[in-house]
């Protein structure tokens, strides 16, 4: 066989960026982006990515660069997944809903030259300047803000704001060639961090071949086709809006923007644009559900919403679908680029009751199909578990849509990618169909007398209990048993209980462990259940179990006595002071 | 930005053939193939692949060997696709409409290690193997024969047939990971020829990462959602069935093979399965014709097809369609190993009336996913042409899916590339909407007083007229125009005449250029039109036109006068001998 050497033909490094390019020349008379009463074409966002692009080079961000951002889902926001790495930046979006401080330990980690900042955010651009001014760090980053264009009017080329950049680029035809013909898909496009709280932080980077692959991923296991009008209700700074910044641009699709994620925001926006995609976790199933029914006699089908972050309990899906909603469950992680399991639907399932129905829909499903590997491995022998739907082990992930590491730590760089693969830590079974559930986070699973409980099947019963709106299931420590299970439970509007009514709360405590015992082993059933007005989230949406399990370390059962209702009352708002305080 | 070196977790390189690994786990349960009474789920279909790539290495099968293929498309053909690259080795399908003479020239020129033949070509094998005999030729080939198997029996392990090879192959657990996880990605999967009767054979070469990218594509393009049932009308020797023999597996669908592509088979088969796609050249849409309609009552949703090879006539499309199928265009060549443009629908077009429906469905459209560049050259300049859907250019693409090469053959493989970008060779315009539509092959425009004709559009008319079934039209040489077109037609049944009819005959030509004289403008239309049974085709289906301009050049018109019919008719006769003796 002839030695064929590859050529500028058929050697093209992939990433993501090439999509823009392509909808501007395949979409031209397309929406890119809709924003309140603004729209752009997709050759309008080529041409504005091209001159960003541009202007950042000319404030020499140099290769490998990190531009930082922390903005809402705007349209600046969106150009930037393309302009920054264009101009061979690597993008940081930050979660917008961290504090100040988990912020600032992000840049001085992350190190970047630019930071963009909506200007709405000013008083936290302010706190987070104060504190790296403070903290003697050596942190040389350019403020720049993004003002809530009005995009009729030209801005002065002086400004040096977003859109200043964006009117001053004049981009040659030869940087624009080289914007879009990168050198290497193993290089860094983004950089996404997972948590900012700790002395630790873990900052995944991204390849451009994992985003390009993942994006594709996303396109596939959602069965996205042609022209998707997004409502951008899952924040970008989310994993790149879980890759589906770049899908949308490479099916020629609109993106629907929006500041705030309201129910009269949603509604509005899907009615008005005939919005047909959309993701969230399915904490804001709870905001759907504030709104109306879709009217299906206008639309042609459901809005396809795609849920990641946790399952969705099953009453929860039922719920949304009733209100003209297409709910598909799929499984990522930031180290994963992005989606990394789907929950692929079978047709077999159609036949179901529509209970089991929704439960099914809760499994995390199969690996995306750029991944190589998506397997449970036993955590002692590294061996694949039998596909028996029972027994457990760690999930693991393995392909080229996988991260490159964390950034300036090869430490937890070296503990991800143990054994070949990515560790996720999450704990599943395989169930002889192929599809892999999660039974819970490795720190999430309760071992009672040696037995393990997984917390989520234990949330799952109580989800289904009329009165209740969420739960979280953590592990408290028991004596005897080492650990037993101790449930979290924010009721239902009208059922939420007054300091004055305290009886109805102690019968309610009791009839939920009594409704648990009727649907679950005895040695799974919560031994305490505590009521909350809201579970204690981080800016994901993600409950924090690691705050609840701090409170159940303080109810020690000795023995098998409920400790007094009147204390866990006390407890219960004391602890919530504290944990409402501080976010994520 | 850390330097995070690729480790084994995160770079895997990219090949069609994890699909099917992942199938066998992600989807244990499916039907993989279905082949008259046979089925097998992708579970077997796993273990029948490793097996056979298993038995290749202990025939000494090493990395780059060519496997060479002549077979329909029975399972054995399916399973090579994943099978001949596990063990490192390069499929070759060759195609089955060849004469012997062409099939020994590649295998000349390809020099496989060994040949699988079906039984059922046992004479043509024989042929092959004598005139390759006769050459002197250095081929060291170890023929091997596919018999109609009747697989529930167990075949003798000592048998060298292709099921025997299947039975005794014992994969070690190592030499199964080896198979599934290739070295290098660049490195070939498969030897397509585009002809094989000339001196100079071209093998397009194809990539493990060209043929994932472009399966992948095909998927997003024809959007084929998961468990597709697909009919196996299209060869897959022909560019690996578009690719589209690895898109079934990594969306778990089922393979329905079928051996003789007619009527009577494909009607008993999409109601018997439940086919839900289906790929053919437009000829087969003649045989479709000879069909029934589908009951779509007992149906979800008509029968998708995908077609490519030629554009489709518009109205062969209409009266396809109205039999229940979905016709969906796409445009591709070997050296771009598949597909590389997809005819997408746009919304906007269901506004139109029916008739430029078709039209619209008939242009070549944009660039798949995963190509970098889909674009239109001005061959002398080679500056993009305007997008104005009238300035003619050549069709180039550019991306990590086009070809390696042709093999041992580098001025080919030069001039391919020449300009940085595949030169397709085919002439075509960019509408205002960025679709890219065909206006001929660079060697059939026809240029008449130094005015571009494309064929493409004369034909287009012409199979509108309601008497023509087939129709190609060529440059026939004209002392002062220099060139002028000459169309071949075929009419439909009832209006074929017999030799004592002649008169009517005569009417008809005139007819047609008369009815071309109402459609088109006046230097387009036909000066000549002959008559034929049917028109010279190659082993793809596509009609021969330099056979077609060899007998056009008998009738040079000297002037505007017609030649008589009757000559017209003799000249036919006498070429419709010769032309129909040898194949392609």
């Amino acid at each position: 066989m002839d030695n064929l050497p590859l050529c500028e033909a058929n050697n093209v490094p992939l990433t993501p960026i090439t999509f823009l390019k392509r909808a501007s020349e395949c979409y031209p008379n397309r929406t890119s982006i809709i924003y309140g009463q603004t729209r752009f074409t997709w050759p309008q966002t080529y041409d504005r990515c091209c001159r960003l692009a541009a202007s950042l080079l000319s404030l020499n961000i140099a290769m490998n660069d990190i531009v930082s951002v922390l903005a809402p889902n705007i349209p600046a926001m969106y150009e930037m997944h393309f302009a920054v790495p264009m101009a061979g930046a690597v993008l940081n979006p930050i979660n917008t809903r961290l504090n100040a401080k988990s912020v600032a330990t992000i840049l001085l980690h992350a190190q970047p030259k630019i930071l963009f900042i909506d200007r709405n955010f000013e008083p936290l651009a302010r706190e987070i300047l104060h504190l790296l001014a403070n903290e003697d760090s050596q942190l040389n980053v350019q403020v720049i803000f993004i003002e809530e264009a009005d995009f009729s009017k030209r801005f002065s080329t002086n400004e040096l704001d977003y859109e200043g950049l964006i009117c001053r680029g004049e981009p040659t035809s030869s940087q624009v060639a080289r914007m879009f013909r990168i050198q290497n898909e193993h290089d860094p496009i983004s950089l996404n961090y997972t948590s900012g709280t700790t002395g630790n932080p873990k900052g995944a980077v991204i390849s451009h071949r994992g985003a390009y692959l993942c994006s594709l991923s996303a396109i596939m296991g959602w069965e996205m086709g042609t022209f998707p009008v997004k409502l951008w209700t899952l924040p970008m700074f989310h994993c790149n809006g879980w890759t589906l910044t770049w899908s949308v641009a490479a099916r020629g699709g609109t993106n629907v923007c929006i500041r705030h994620v309201t129910a009269p925001e949603i509604f509005k926006n899907i009615e008005l644009h005939s919005v047909t995609h959309m993701c969230c976790v399915p904490t804001v199933f709870n905001i759907l559900l504030q709104g109306k029914e879709l009217d299906l006699s206008t639309r042609s089908a459901p809005v396809e919403v795609l849920t990641d972050g946790s399952s969705p309990p099953p009453s929860l899906v039922k719920k949304v679908q009733r209100l003209g909603f297409h709910v598909m469950h799929a499984y990522g992680l930031t180290e994963a680029t992005g989606p990394a399991l789907f929950c692929e639907w079978q047709d077999e399932w159609n036949r179901l009751r529509e209970n089991q129905q929704m439960k099914l829909k809760g499994r995390q499903g199969v690996g995306i199909l750029t991944l190589a590997e998506a397997d449970v491995k036993n955590t002692n022998t590294q061996e694949s578990v039998p596909r028996d739907g029972k027994t457990m082990g760690e999930i693991i992930l393995k392909g080229s849509s996988i991260m490159k590491g964390y950034l300036k730590n090869p430490k937890a760089t070296f503990e991800a990618f143990k054994h070949g693969w990515l560790n996720t830590g999450d704990i599943g079974v395989i169930h002889p169909d192929g599809h892999i559930e999660i039974k819970d986070r490795s720190k999430d699973i309760i071992i009672s007398g040696g037995e393990n409980i997984s917390s989520v099947e234990v949330e799952n019963v109580l989800y289904k209990h009329q009165k209740v709106l969420e739960a979280a299931v953590v592990a408290m420590p028991h004596p005897v048993w080492g650990e037993t299970p101790c449930a979290f439970v924010v009721l239902e509007k009208g059922d939420i209980i007054q300091g004055d009514r305290e009886d109805k709360f102690v019968t309610s405590e009791r009839d939920l462990i009594e409704y648990c015992r009727e649907n679950l082993p005895r040695f799974m059933c919560p031994r305490k259940v505590i009521f909350l007005e809201e579970l204690p989230k981080n800016g994901n949406g993600k409950t924090l179990k690691p705050k609840l399990r701090d409170i159940a370390k303080v109810f020690v059962l000795h023995d098998e006595n409920i400790v007094s209702s009147k204390k866990v009352q006390r407890k219960k708002e004391t602890n919530r002071v504290d944990f409402f305080t501080s976010r994520l």
